[in-house]
């Protein structure tokens, strides 16, 4: 690190070498270095509170110092880093652990594919098994779903702008309403069961339904219990496969370690990664029923399934899943959360916000154009936290669930003198 | 660690917890522990040569011990470990180092994107840019090409079972036939120009074509350097985008950082991955033209775009390239391989070896089933080295580029007598 | 005409030599001779009333005489028959003749396509035009409805049969629900704004929406005024061409010449074909608002374009339209044979039917299984009738809008008879 | 017909009310009113000798006396017109006819399906067929060929003009080179053979291959025999069914009904429409081989399946192939032609014509540009001749098979004319 003389804040290195396609770095325009925890220091030592937390790949918070003990003993051993499908003992030790600290406490009997090291990559071998299986090839997808950016993922994502990036037609899916599309008067499974049962619908019989229980990406709706447990009636009906994208919800975001906990159904497919890996590295499995694991070997493969150095620190990780301290502490935070979020809402009525979310992904959605603003001005105030939603309308709060009382204080400060920020200039603006 | 009374090599907890899916894990049956520079050790402690490298990501060798001081160091000084695509000061040295070291020396000015840190996401983000910019669907593809799992990257793949495993039709892609494949007196670029030009030959204007210089995983398939010229010269006069998939031939594995070094073309895109990271971890860069560079933000994005471990890794790796000296070694080391390769050849004539490849990308092509007995022989004897061609033909000889001539001359002295191991059991069976 | 021997009624021939994919002779289990008006004789010359028109292709009857005539008379003048796209002097006469007795006094002014003289083709030179005009691949379609078999038509066909058998995925098309498919209650406009105005919904932006005013195939569903008032205000709003396939319910079958004048809408695009002809001939016209007939010459083409014994009937069928009292005697007897459904409902409460429809369309809907027992009962009796939906569910009754009130009250005689029969069946039935 | 105002040449009502998408009437500008044999009249009077046929419509000449015959006998005596598929007297009789005339004396035993009255009809149930009954998707066709214009028989046109028609991708085929395209020296069947043997080909295994045995609309490509009975003995080794397009070949143009009749093979399907109805009246048919009509009734349907004037002409047309003379006279005047081209290539040598095609299918390619003109100086003369190729490089002769020696030695006269004419204006560019 003897770029010394870069140590100001001059963004003009990635101006000049890196594509046009970056994006947070406009947002939160500073160069990070060091992070521990909940918080993160920029070249110039200025630091700022993480409300963002990797978009849900730093769960367990920045370089948390067991997993960065066992993570530096592993490379000082010369344990091996990469090993593509190879067995390795780190791999071992991951799948003996998730085992006995996940799978068997939850009474779940999922087989562990390593898929390549993205959610992208999970979902792809998800809606492939799923076709596999049972020969079809509709995917049943959500209106405002997000589940990655290559083809097959794509095809079940609902942003327009994203989706005219492929190209080409994405095809083989098709687009029902999410629990509360049409507003909370009309219940979305009856249409979709019209559509299933009708044989002049115009839809063939769905390989798969694919289904995050709360869309983070597109602006924190989330799907009721009951709905959740309709639509996994639906499809066992129907002889439809249920994937769960775990993705972003999984790994204790929404309060428990599967986000689907909440309303007790099984997916036949899981997807997970970002906090998968626990550190930031990355990671990710897709969990298979045992009866569905029908892949020949080999049939899905890519350069990274086996990142050994993810596989030391994921399985550290599941420490926090030993008992039920974890997710106890996550439902304490997430309540207080929510009453700074009402109180938020309660107290600039100007700003017409609407508190969103469950667990630590909570948000407020506001009219488009007033979020981005708030990100920017809790950003200058020393707090990372994205926006989201097709139209950036939603500030979406996930900070690292390890993080304390005092930091979530902290943090909801900034944002509450954000709001103040905000609401003083739209007030200014229509008091002309 | 804690699982020592699974030191030995059990290898139950895979069959009993991981998916149908894994494979090498089936051609080399132990469980990896430890690994320095050409070295494996098991879990009982037993070495292996590696001549395989990670299928081309551990070029510099397994921990290598500057790249290894540096991530460490960075570790222990809580260095920010995931950053999407924020701005972080590992990441600024990485763009400036790879810009002084590998791209200004060639003359080349690529803006470079993180698409995602595999070489599917890289191929992926590729084809959705070269679809933009021409406004076109079509890619052109390659008899045996292979470029990735996902949907996109698989629809430009030639295996047959890797695109079956889609489960879906894999669209918008024509399979061209690459050099040599219909023989060495016929030059298929006639080919593909006839049907370029003729407006009547079914095929639509592609909007790029997607080539190896050397075919990795197709069978060890060398393009000569006048086909690849006369290949850039057709795109260049049709207007078609020529982006070359670097993945596994990049980072010096046919002798220079580029594979296409050889032959003096300039793409139009690069796509890169495996050791571009150094260290085995994930990372993956696509290069793009500046004039190409017509990405809107967020486009295409990821959530481990910004791998700040591997950028860290992936600077000290550009150390290899500060002088002419590494490039060399690999040329001399490559003739002593090409070598070997020809007196095997020779001496076991019952074989019917074909040597094939360049640099430290070569192996031996045989009839069907010979290859992977050849491969079981040497994994017996400690040496690690896959099969690669549609029918697994061909062993593949890919052994770390910092191999030194000892550990060179003794995985080759395995090797020979793994061919002779099998070559007498052939001729024990045609003697019968 | 030699065949006398074979004048009884033996169906071996069609058994032996045509292929499994005949249908309707399977229903009607007799062969055909002769015919005039709203009759239909058999080889043996048993009579037949016909409610079934040619599926719509026989607005104005069988071999009306006026018709015959001047095809008879340009047969033996050797008026010229087969002439592709060249211009000749039916051809002429035909345009002129439909500009003034149609189009004009509806204050339309289309451009007339001959795109091939089936139904399938007329759309799919819509569909095509839709897209190159407009740039866009998607076209939105609904639950229930029928286009034609050929691929650009099927994917825009609800049926699932139907659609299985193309074979491969259908694809840019996108279903939504009909008029009254969500129930009486729900209007599906909204449904279909929102998936339209919301960047989420994974649906993009269509080339076209492509509307029966009444789906006929789809069991005789009525569209109310004010969807495709509102529908085609939808259309307007976004930038979408609205496509109406009048196939089938054009020429009079609903009550005037275009089924959409009772809504007062302006299609982009019309699709015509069955009666078009006149006289059971093949011949279709897509009708196209000048400012999109932005076809190249020849971008759509066809050997049967220019079927002038066709364009000599066609133009004798529009003498029907010269005055309004056509249409007016169409209302009369469309009053009288809705009377009589109603009437029939409420005698035979067993059967549980539902009377739906408008003009000449009419029919009875009831429960799985009836409506084939009762068209076989009809037929038995001398009335042929089809049933439609895609369970065969309804009963469909269209006969030559150039029917008598005698010829209907006898045919609904036989109707009435063959529901006695079916109804006195199901309560033996129940009575056990 | 009292549009006697409209006689003289003007073609205003086309300009004003019919589609730009109008071609023909563009190359032959004159209003076409009665026709016989080879002759047509406008409405002026003026004669034309028609080589053109209707694009293969009317290989029997123009109103042929003894059909006429019987279409007006039929028409008075009231037979049925229309029928669906339903039974009737006049397809019993086409089916008997078909198979005595036929089938039986070529020995083959094909079921017999109506698909709808074009021959895009015919192509798009052939791969509906083939796709049901392999289970596969992928079609092979070749370059050049030309099977019709909706979406399923686009994707297996070459013509890129076409195609972009389609306004969506054209997928689920792959176009290989035709017998000649890559020169006479190479022999594309080893090309397509390697694709499909190779498992690393890019290309799955196709459910059928579609192939004219002449191209006509892509330039008067003939297929060799020799290459024929290959492709047919390597669609057997890979069970991949053998389609032939008969539309424009099939009755008689290359000299026998059939036009695969001359190398012997047995396509699995074959198409025929065009001149299957005799008098240029709409009409398809598909051949299918009884093991492959796999059909459930009704899979493919359409309105004018039974076009039963057609069917009194088609039958009355079979008369023609009741003894071997017919053919014998095709060969004779396909001898004459074929002298006559090669003298006027040898005579007219500045304009480096290339005589071409078999039966009375023949043509001279040219350089671009040259056969347009000799297209227009022919029609100017009283000569019908249209241009195929891509380019529209070829001059095509196509006169209908029952023209007489005087007939054709005229025509011939005129295109000599024409040639001197179009050469004489080249002479005077060059000399200048």
């Amino acid at each position: 690190m003897n770029q010394s003389q870069l140590k100001s804040n001059d963004l003009s290195t990635f101006d000049q070498y890196e594509s046009e396609v970056r994006s947070y770095c406009r947002s939160f325009p500073t160069k990070f270095q060091r992070a521990t925890g909940y918080r993160m220091w920029d070249v110039e030592g200025k630091p700022y509170i993480d409300f963002f937390a990797g978009a849900g790949a730093l769960n367990y918070g920045h370089n948390p110092p067991e997993m960065k003990k066992k993570l530096i003993g592993y490379l000082m051993e010369d344990g091996i880093s990469h090993t593509l499908d190879m067995a390795s003992e780190a791999k071992e030790t991951f799948l003996n652990r998730f085992n006995d600290v996940i799978l068997k406490p939850n009474r779940l009997s999922y087989k562990v594919m390593f898929p390549g090291p993205t959610g992208t990559n999970s979902v792809e071998s998800a809606l492939k098994l799923a076709r596999k299986v049972t020969g079809r090839q509709t995917i049943m997808s959500f209106t405002n779903a997000f589940h990655g950016m290559t083809l097959g993922a794509l095809a079940v994502t609902g942003n327009k702008f994203k989706r005219k990036g492929a190209g080409v037609p994405l095809n083989h899916a098709v687009s029902m309403p999410y629990d509360g599309y049409m507003g909370s008067n009309t219940d979305t499974l009856e249409y979709i069961e019209s559509f299933l049962k009708d044989s002049g619908s115009g839809i063939s019989l769905p390989a798969a339904v694919i289904v995050e229980t709360l869309q983070g990406e597109g602006g924190i709706n989330v799907a009721s219990n009951e709905w959740l447990i309709g639509l996994s009636e639906i499809c066992k009906r129907f002889g439809i496969l249920i994937i769960v994208d775990d993705v972003q919800m999984g790994c204790g975001r929404t309060g428990s370690f599967f986000s689907f906990e909440r309303c007790g159904i099984i997916p036949d497919i899981v997807c997970m990664s970002k906090s998968i890996g626990g550190y930031g590295l990355p990671m990710a499995i897709t969990l298979i029923k045992p009866e569905l694991d029908q892949w020949s070997p080999g049939e899905h493969n890519g350069t990274f399934r086996g990142n050994n150095l993810a596989f030391i620190t994921a399985t550290e990780a599941l420490t926090y899943w030993e008992t039920e301290q974890f997710a106890e502490e996550i439902k304490v935070k997430a309540g207080l959360l929510r009453n700074a979020l009402d109180e938020f809402v309660s107290e600039f009525p100007e700003l017409k916000g609407e508190a969103r979310g469950i667990g630590l992904m909570q948000g407020i959605a506001f009219e488009p154009g007033i979020a981005e603003r708030i990100s920017k001005a809790s950003f200058e105030r020393g707090l990372i936290m994205e926006t989201s939603g097709t139209d950036s309308e939603v500030i979406k709060i996930m900070p690292p669930l390890t993080i304390d009382r005092d930091g979530l204080a902290k943090g909801l400060n900034i944002l509450k003198n954000s709001l103040q920020a905000v609401a003083g200039e739209k007030n200014a603006i229509l008091s002309h």
